[in-house]
């Protein structure tokens, strides 16, 4: 029972927990024992719940007495540890000096609570959401390797089967870069689509909070229940939230697939590249129409989301900066929030304009196409200390060769889910990148689901352990 | 003739054309002969049309052969300099080299000449609109002063009855002042109400385009033909126009005025609060119910449109900084182009943050009452070369005083018009600033009708000299 209810994702376990077949006591046994016997190594959770347990009981006696249930009645859920919680410590990745996290919930925790779920423990982010590697984790598929980030903690917990989905959040691929690189789904919704409020902010024009999950249905799941007005997060939106799961499943034939040729595909490893060009041929098989398209300008989108993210990220952290506190931070975040002062407001207004030009070309791109498809990332998951990534012409670090293919949809404020697409010959996840308009993730989440349904790539479990190189044959080839 | 014709309103005039009893060659004639007698000294134009004779003759053939005729047809009105029109040239009231101002109209232009209008010259704007003095041009009502800006040129030729009105664009009050200095209607619509392509920009986010007018009624029917979409600013919004000309005369008995005490009033010249006072008692004689009301955050507030000004402005000189071209600018000018590049990203994020919390204020106020009502600048005229103002318990330069009471609506976007509501001890005019919430020009525009309707202060001629304030008798009181 219990390795087969670690494999299982929430829409399953749901199904045993309402039916009574399963215990949420049962199951969260199952997760912290799995947590205390991995993750001493992993390093996916920087705080497990002491009430867990506790709580699991007290739904297990709600069921009992057949009280009224939410969709996610007894499911633990691990939280990103920017987000803050009542009941555990939120540090935000950092010990930097003069930060008060309170003990509350953030909007997004309390929606999940509301609806029975247990957080089961704060995951690991990468210090102040600001980088894509997310120290000290390590990658479920290869220790020696980063598990991305920078809710990285999130990725490899939902990857190792420590919980059956985590939270996350996004400011220019946080979400779905751990995702992609730990072989799981990762959603980011529309800007404004699910509250913010209580999530330490990164960059407010830029951050989304989001699920991570084992299965496409579990993220249209985690997003009816997360999604809706929060007036507490200026940037959300009062719009009706659809009921996501209920309209997966109808099938893709007749749906217009994008694939946008420039800037997203010619610079990828190649593994990445295949893997992607078979899900494109596998979803024209499901009778998608598959649409080639060109978005002007996006050559200059990375300088644009940079200088908006440090201005941010400096403004953020304007007290730290003053106090002489940033001196607390890993030196990685502490420079960039440092750069950040140096970013002039002439060239922040510059970057927004060119913000407004390619939401304008991507908006001009839907019109002819029901989604977007690419890679998650030109590349799979490299290795922890590794300063160079050499997918292109010229060599890059590894922060700009990541972050890519999907800050696209940061900047725009565009729905983006990455599902696993593949392995390469290194036994490492690829993720496959689908973006739809705003407010269209019924239409993401239709796509990836049917994708999924004839790939489920994210079945296969991770060594969860150190991978010497040297002992693969050379040129092997599992893609 | 001519002179009955010269202290008409543009309905009044429009009215006399339509029945055949105005020939548009006469007016434009007689505005013509006035500009030639007084503008030499006054130097509200810097461009007088050599064509708008012929243009009128046109005018009046179509008339004479029953032809459809616009709603300003054969009307001579003005064009601030910024704004560009395909027949005369424009500067932006800049000598600096490499700026080219191409020879087509702007779109409000184009909307006013598709209703009939006769573009009759280019008036004078403070440099790149960058200032609240315009030099060379003279205060009608005393030319040893100034005649505000930065649309002071449209001020002080609707004032001195050298065209029925003029354009003028308004960053932080450059419509509301010189209109309120030179005794006129200034109107500046909602942000989005007006397409501002093809006017210079200063800073995209504040910019505002409206007309100046001698009445309510004539503001109301400019922007008629002026407020609607236009794709070609991407600020510019795709909502209804209502005709704001026939809303106008509805009582406004039962209306709730707001009076927001704080920072509005208590650090005003004494005759511009007692004319303003006077004002209140006016409209609540009429039935309207004053609601005392508080902002709070407004002592911020200026030093956000600052740096957001600045930096928008550094923004779009970029090459100007770059080549050195800024040097040929005006010194107040230059220093403040420079400046703004000093101006940080992350102090104007948060610069947008107050601005976004101001917003709600402001809406919060709007939900209790249907218009606020304060005066439109601390002060009158000022005198040209005057560096200091003393109205509060410090001293101010001329730009912080003047522009205090007028920058919370293009901080917030919101709709504001100045009225005149009397004059000071100098004979200098007072105005009266009306708000009211985004879109509801339609109300602004009937109280500000409903008021002038009793206090026709606008009627009265300035003296077109400069006053030797030696030979007024001490203390002389004319509110």
């Amino acid at each position: 029972m219990k390795t087969a209810i670690l494999d299982m994702d929430i829409v399953g376990l749901a199904g045993l927990i309402r039916s009574r077949k399963l215990s949420p006591v049962t199951l969260v046994e199952a997760l912290l024992d799995r947590i205390a016997a991995i993750d001493p190594e992993l390093q996916s959770f920087i705080h497990v719940s002491g009430t867990a347990l506790k709580q699991a009981g007290k739904a297990e006696e709600m069921l009992r007495q057949g009280k009224a249930i939410g969709p996610l009645h007894g499911i633990p859920i691990a939280i990103k540890d920017n987000y803050l919680t009542r009941d555990m410590p939120t540090t935000a990745g950092t010990t930097a000096p003069g930060y008060d996290f309170p003990l509350r919930d953030a909007s997004a925790v309390k929606r999940l609570r509301d609806a029975g779920a247990i957080p089961i423990g704060k995951t690991r982010t990468h210090e102040f959401a600001w980088g894509n590697i997310t120290p000290p984790t390590k990658n479920p598929w290869d220790f020696g390797r980063i598990p991305g980030g920078s809710s990285g903690g999130s990725g490899a917990a939902v990857a190792a089967r420590l919980c059956p989905a985590g939270l996350g959040s996004d400011t220019g691929g946080s979400i779905r870069i751990p995702a992609s690189l730990c072989g799981v789904v990762g959603l980011k919704p529309t800007f404004g689509r699910i509250s913010r409020d209580g999530i330490v902010p990164h960059s407010w024009s830029l951050d989304h909070a989001g699920p991570l999950t084992r299965s496409v249905r579990d993220a249209a799941l985690l997003l009816n229940v997360m999604a809706g007005y929060d007036p507490n997060d200026t940037a959300c939106q009062d719009r009706p939230v659809p009921d996501y799961l209920a309209l997966l499943g109808q099938p893709i034939a007749g749906m217009k697939i994008g694939v946008c040729r420039n800037h997203f595909f010619g610079a990828n490893e190649p593994d990445v590249e295949s893997a992607v060009e078979r899900a494109i041929g596998e979803l024209a098989r499901l009778g998608a129409q598959i649409v080639e398209l060109r978005i002007d300008h996006l050559e200059y989108g990375l300088g644009a989301i940079f200088a908006i993210e440090l201005a941010s990220s400096s403004a953020y952290h304007d007290q730290a900066l003053q106090s002489g506190a940033t001196a607390g931070m890993t030196d990685d975040v502490r420079t960039l929030v440092e750069i950040g002062r140096m970013v002039s407001a002439s060239d922040m207004i510059k970057a927004e304009q060119l913000r407004a030009v390619l939401m304008q070309n991507f908006f001009k791109a839907f019109e002819k196409v029901d989604v977007i498809l690419t890679p998650a990332l030109p590349l799979t998951a490299w290795e922890a200390g590794q300063t160079e990534i050499d997918v292109t012409s010229r060599k890059e670090s590894p922060l700009e060769a990541s972050w890519r293919l999907t800050y696209p949809f940061n900047l725009t404020g565009m729905p983006a889910i990455s599902v696993p697409c593949g392995f390469d010959r290194r036994d490492l996840p690829i993720g496959l990148q689908l973006a739809a308009k705003p407010f269209d993730e019924a239409t993401l989440l239709r796509v990836a689901h049917a994708y999924e349904a004839i790939n489920r790539w994210g079945d296969r479990m991770p060594p969860l352990r150190k991978i010497d190189r040297a002992v693969l044959p050379a040129g092997a080839e599992h893609v």
